[in-house]
């Protein structure tokens, strides 16, 4: 990694910024590629954010989130569907190179009807992903966060699911804080092979007891890096990645000190 | 389940309580095994632990912990290991049906590689046990402790541990707490049968950050328990099922107002 070319800012790493300061800090730091989440975009609209970031230069490396298809109800369910539908809409508006899917926690206890809603849930939402050529990537979370956002919680779940549907379409998106751990990580990354439509870089904390808030900078934890990012490359994926980082202290960060260190920690550690 | 003839209380679940006094309302309030924490045993020296456990009638259902074996060289290592033998020696005098088998971290980034110090961690281990007649028994850890408490993570690793050894010696608690994310959780749990020597319960609350102190009581959270329960029971376990939970709210409970809640959401959810 001697270049910033594949680099990626997501934006809930400068959460406290604007959309449109951290579009031109992204210019101005030429980071080529920035993540957008839809919290975000209602500051501008869709329409204003694409030309934002088309005139700084920029790609859209992802669209941050759609999923969250588990509900009681079935016309919950269809309402959740709906607000997929709206977001492949803005991922297309922005040509996102995918949408993420975070999949959702089960309504109740029941885990597996969970699973069963999103891919349900999944399939609902292809065709009109497809015409549109948005492309869909499931990302497993961590499992500390099964009962509050992913019932999908591993890459060999991620892969079971995607797998049900065209590869051109549905992919899978990898999270290093979220697969770390897994012992079978390696087998699943080169089984998952073709299937990957993003990756996301940061880095578990030592001693970390918020799970949410306390990702990293890469380099400051335990995660290996290099190795997960080399092994991802090999089962064929060479787009962007993104810097993803729930942190207070990194939010706190102006941006004009964080990106370097951002794009420093990116070529030594990434 | 409609008697409480299984039922122990994990001490840390009264981790403000001393010895002495969690032994004696389990003994008050009909509770008939107490799982120990060596921790605690300093409070009093194994030797009066034992006596005032089978003075007050009760069986010790397993003792917490040994284990914690990847360390950064050889020394530490045999430090480590030399650790576990007392562990075992207090198992023993205990009658403890279990030594608990805390895996431990990795002691860099390197989590495969701490794998297998934990794999010779544990055969080194073996066959002092064997000749005491101590059982191991190895507990996947949730992924969320895996940089700080365990590298096995799933029980998938842990039965790939456990058969490397004689099963008399060698097997696998089961937490619901840290495996009821796993989407192989029935598959697993029935391909480890015969291995099962522990089984714990609480509940995972909603909302969690800290997942060291947000366990709940049963009944409070997400998990399946009573179908966790009885497919660890299909599979060929019988004996004690520990109440374990680590949270200031239970931790600050009375012990005579949180053995009858205890005793009831056990007959209730479990």
């Amino acid at each position: 990694m001697d270049s910033v070319a594949r680099l990626s800012l997501n934006q809930i790493t400068t959460e406290r910024a604007s959309l449109v300061e951290t579009v031109d800090a992204c210019a101005r730091h030429g980071v080529p590629y920035v993540a957008l989440w839809r919290h975000k975009l209602a500051e501008t609209g869709v329409d204003r954010a694409a030309r934002m970031v088309r005139d700084a230069g920029l790609r859209v490396s992802s669209l941050c989130r759609g999923g969250m298809f588990p509900a009681p109800t079935p016309a919950e369910r269809a309402a959740r569907i709906d607000d997929n539908r709206r977001a492949v809409d803005d991922a297309a508006v922005l040509g996102a190179e995918v949408l993420i899917l975070v999949c959702g926690p089960a309504a109740d206890r029941d885990i597996d009807a969970a699973r069963g809603m999103v891919a349900d849930g999944i399939a609902a939402l292809v065709p009109y992903a497809a015409e549109r050529r948005v492309r869909l990537g499931i990302e497993p979370l961590h499992p500390a966060f099964a009962a509050e956002r992913s019932c999908i919680t591993t890459l060999r779940e991620a892969r079971a699911l995607a797998t049900k549907f065209d590869p051109a379409t549905v992919g899978i998106v990898a999270d290093v804080y979220h697969i770390w751990w897994d012992p079978a990580l390696y087998r699943e990354i080169a089984r998952a092979a073709g299937r990957f439509m993003g990756f996301h870089v940061s880095d578990w904390l030592v001693p970390s007891r918020d799970v949410l808030m306390s990702r990293g900078m890469m380099g400051d934890g335990v995660i290996e890096l290099q190795r997960i990012r080399t092994a991802v490359q090999d089962a064929g994926y060479a787009g962007p990645i993104e810097v993803e980082i729930f942190n207070d202290a990194v939010w706190s960060t102006p941006l004009d000190t964080l990106l370097p260190l951002v794009k420093e920690r990116y070529l030594a550690c990434v």
